[in-house]
């Protein structure tokens, strides 16, 4: 099997519309935003490894390194595609002080240097190579962005250490991550540097992964961390769903690397688990903030869903993996779904504040059932923080967007493949792409290649499209269309029809029963109470009628608005009463985007509601 | 404004139907499984007051004297109909230890005599005075019972030192009881005796509470305890349920014998606050397992329901105690949603164990989204058990289901109410009334009066019951059928039509929303997994088919079949797929009494249902 191979994110310039805007907004606004607010909270400073107990500064935490590192990624992305003197600095700043504090050894942990050196590698919950894993990927991102390979070198030195202790002398309390992420930046260093060495230690993470684990933590039997069972046997999506979907990340690069099928089946067996069974229309997973954890299939509750931020980024990555590996559409529609909803939901359309949990329904009367405290810490927060404890999300949001533009295309020999829709011009191995269109608020959409005379170009249908037009004639593969490219300038007119849809979710799925959810094209949309009024589950909305779509600019997509009915609250005397003969008073449902949820204060939101 | 007087239950003989098979249930395996349950957990022993810190028994619980003493009341109302030397002595043995081992002062207490002796009346949380309540409630039923006064004789020494340290001395560390009961329990006994002090006691108690409360605990700024406002300002129901109908009820009692307009404002506001926005139509209150407490208005989730089967209880007393005061039909409408529903779920169909809570919705699954321990202390548990840690349910469904018939009957001057209906013989002041019916099984009712030629007979139409005849001309009157007796033997042919009922909850209660529930006469319905499969909320009832009813000896009462449809889960190739189109496989919903879910093992249950 011919694999793909991505055109990376540096070679596509989105040119205007949606996320033409949304990457100057995270250029613009939140790296810098991130960055003060990590500078405020002292993570910056940590890496002077000058913290002792009784200092003014603030005790360094175990997954700091991790954070700075995902920023530091970002700031190569975006330097990548336009210089800024400024975030340079910061990022050369912070290998300075990575490269001054280094151990001897190689070994580098803000955490572990200074607050519990006797503890390196002891404790599989402390992050160690999770941070690791994060630093190579900022590392090989620097690289790439200015060439220079200082901050690889660095690292290349502890990963040394890490393959003496782990594999070698094997002296360390654990044998594999317990927040997988070094797997899959290995993979991406071995792509770079082709050093072997980076292979063995990621495929020897994986294999060791659930084989014979000493310390697999008591929760869950080992499910929190994926390690239950050895890589290869896990079918199912279990535990803390950032980590799980990390490890599968790693999991479908090395079955891409390595062509190992057992891998292949378990990655596709994992992904079939996930989007079958255990993920929001939003593209959320980990539905319990217990663990952060996947639970049990069809488990969907909305109003508690924990739909990390991070694991929508963690989906995405898997998803993008898999379609290199088998270009089938469903994977570049989880992409899709997660683009423009499990993961943009997580910033504020100001671009400077932050959600980790996405819900998909709030009710703010439960936050008020009690007087007393500690009575909702099941229900997510209703608005979004500039910062918190916990920063994975705001830096991988920041990376996320800076480099979206690298699961548009990919090519294999003879083939250019269309995965995304955006308004932008590419360099797809020497052939000029370029993409015009509106997207998502528009299913038009022309795409010009020039140079690629005789390839075939394979466009995805997106899973949410169910009627449109190509100006060329195609044929249907695994989800995407066909065509030849028969001249040296090729233009090919695409509509796909976009017109609000109504969803169901599996009967099994108990949260949903009853009540649909709309999408327009890739967009998931939301009631909320500042439209809408309280009690959002009183609006009975009339899908059959003739949708009101305006553009909003606030959003930056449309708005959505359909007829409804609500209850006739008059005729309740008492609590309950017969359901027949029942007055409703009409009402307009407003639906905006879900991404767009806690924009505006504090408000009731639902994803999904009643219809007829 | 006169009173009615309630007509005691030993002068009414429920004599067939269902009440009569509860009744001998309750005497022949209830009263006795309870009796052993408490004897092996040390109850019993515990009265003899020898316990010590090391010692092999069990340390006394401070609620324990009350879990004997609702249990010895509910003895008291079973001898009271039919002697029974073996429950004589049990009682007599109690009374025997609490004799001998009283303090020389009056003071009675197994816990704090043996355990905490420093913390006599220091704790407001220790129950002491809710402890002294029941015993009083029980000595009541047992000089009524056997015309003995001893048991009274040695809880007055008891009572005349809590006048003089609560009221007098002010010597406690706490001015009003933090478990509310001694209240009500005080007016019985001035009923009994008519002497002033014991109503100036339990208007001592009720005056105080809420004014200056020095210790008011923590939670809720003392609404737990209900001691947030004084009584007569108390207008929305508050705190732990229990606790608060208890009060509720002792208020009642204080609006009746002192005819003071403001508590009786307070009561009637209160009674309106629980019946329109905080109950169950089970008649469940107390929606949250936090505190056991009412929260806030139409907060009713199903599933986490705690409706306590005591809060049911309590409520049922006070709104018994509030239809002497005021005779309108809906405290008696309350009253028989308790009895079918509320209370009797509390109870198994084999007499033997207990619900505490009592939730309107079990999803099973729900049990095992997550492996680990402690995660879902939220929810109910699923199969009741034949004893626990905090007794309190058991011996309270005792003592309601043996005194049932006291609710029955109500007279004034001139006039005989009939407030329920069940196959009876009754002396009702001198006239005797027999009642021949099948209630609940069917509507249809024939009242006979002897002897009360002249006077006027008040029958409840029920709430429930929207079509109706009677056979003599009639009028109506706050829900009552007014009807000259206008013979020495006197027949009313009633016919309180009963067919299966739909009803919607107010639309601000979220929980219900879309779905009806099923009453058929006073029985509210479920729907059990066992009958009716997995999923029970992709089930859409068709409520406009004709029902089949048929009756079922394991219930008591008629099970109701109506045709329903599923999704057709073939159509499911991915987790979310179009509203339309879609399609639907038939299936039949059979509904079973809510107060017999969970008695053929585990089962997915609802109450509430789509339909259409």
């Amino acid at each position: 099997m011919e694999h793909l191979t991505p055109i990376s994110f540096d070679k596509v310039d989105i040119t205007g519309g949606f996320w033409a805007d949304k990457q100057k907004l995270n250029r613009d606004v939140t790296i810098r935003a991130v960055r003060d607010r990590f500078a405020d909270t002292g993570r910056f400073q940590a890496f002077a490894c000058n913290w002792k107990e009784g200092s003014d500064e603030p005790r360094p935490h175990y997954f700091w390194d991790s954070d700075i590192a995902k920023w530091m990624e970002s700031a190569a992305y975006i330097i990548a595609k336009e210089p800024d003197a400024e975030l340079e600095k910061n990022v050369e700043d912070v290998i300075d002080l990575i490269e001054k504090n280094q151990c001897e050894d190689g070994y580098f942990n803000i955490y572990h240097q200074v607050v519990e050196p006797e503890l390196r590698f002891k404790n599989r919950d402390h992050h160690e190579l999770y941070c690791l894993g994060h630093l190579i990927e900022a590392a090989v991102a620097w690289y790439n962005a200015t060439g220079r390979d200082r901050f690889l070198n660095i690292l290349d030195k502890y990963i040394d250490l890490v393959i003496r202790v782990f594999t070698v002398e094997k002296s360390s309390s654990f044998a594999t991550p317990g927040h997988e992420e070094i797997e899959l930046a290995l993979f991406k260093l071995y792509r770079l540097k082709q050093d072997k060495k980076y292979l063995d230690l990621a495929m020897f993470f994986l294999n060791e992964r659930g084989v014979n684990e000493e310390n697999i933590g008591e929760w869950c039997k080992g499910k929190y961390h994926q390690s239950h069972l050895p890589v290869r046997q896990q079918r199912t999506a279990e535990g803390h769903s950032v980590r799980a979907c990390y490890l599968y990340s790693g999991m479908a690069d090395a079955a891409k690397e390595t062509g190992d099928p057992e891998m292949l089946a378990a990655c596709q067996d994992l992904f079939e688990d996930i989007t079958k069974r255990k993920m929001y229309i939003s593209g959320g997973v980990g539905s319990s903030n217990k663990g952060e954890a996947f639970t049990i299939a069809y488990d969907l509750p909305n109003d508690t869903a924990y739909a990390e931020t991070c694991a929508a980024i963690a989906l995405s990555f898997f998803a993008d993996r898999m379609k290199e590996i088998e270009p089938d559409s469903r994977y570049a529609d989880t992409v899709e779904r997660e683009m423009y909803n499990g993961v943009l939901s997580g910033l504020s359309l100001d671009g400077k504040a932050f959600f980790y949990e996405n819900p998909l329904e709030i009710n703010l009367a439960d936050h008020t059932r009690h007087v007393s405290v500690n009575d909702h810490d099941r229900l997510p927060i209703t608005q979004r923080l500039e910062v918190f404890g916990c920063s994975c999300c705001p830096p991988n949001v920041t990376r996320y967007i800076a480099s979206l533009g690298g699961s548009v295309f990919s090519v294999k020999e003879n083939a250019i493949y269309v995965h995304q829709f955006m308004e932008c011009a590419a360099d797809v191995n020497g052939a000029a792409v370029t993409m015009e269109t509106n997207y998502p608020n528009d299913g038009r959409v022309r795409l010009t290649v020039a140079g690629a005379k005789g390839k075939k170009l394979y466009v995805r249908v997106p899973g949410w499209c169910k009627e449109y037009t190509f100006s060329a004639p195609y044929t249907l593969e695994n989800g995407y269309a066909v065509i030849d490219v028969d001249g040296d300038l090729f233009t090919v007119e695409i509509d796909f029809v976009m017109k609000p849809a109504f969803y169901l979710a599996n009967p099994a799925v108990r949260a949903d029963a009853g009540k649909a959810a709309m999408m327009l094209g890739p967009v998931l949309y939301c009631l909320e109470g500042v439209d809408n009024g309280a009690e959002l589950y009183d609006l009975t909305v009339d899908t059959s009628a003739a949708p009101a779509i305006a553009y909003d600019p606030c959003f930056g997509v449309n708005t959505v608005a359909l007829p409804a009915l609500r209850t006739d609250k008059a005729q309740f005397a008492s609590l309950y009463r017969l359901t027949k003969p029942l007055a409703t008073v009409p009402a307009t449902a407003k639906f905006i985007p879900h991404f767009a949820f806690a924009n505006r204060g504090e408000s009731d939101m639902t994803v999904w509601f009643r219809y007829k």
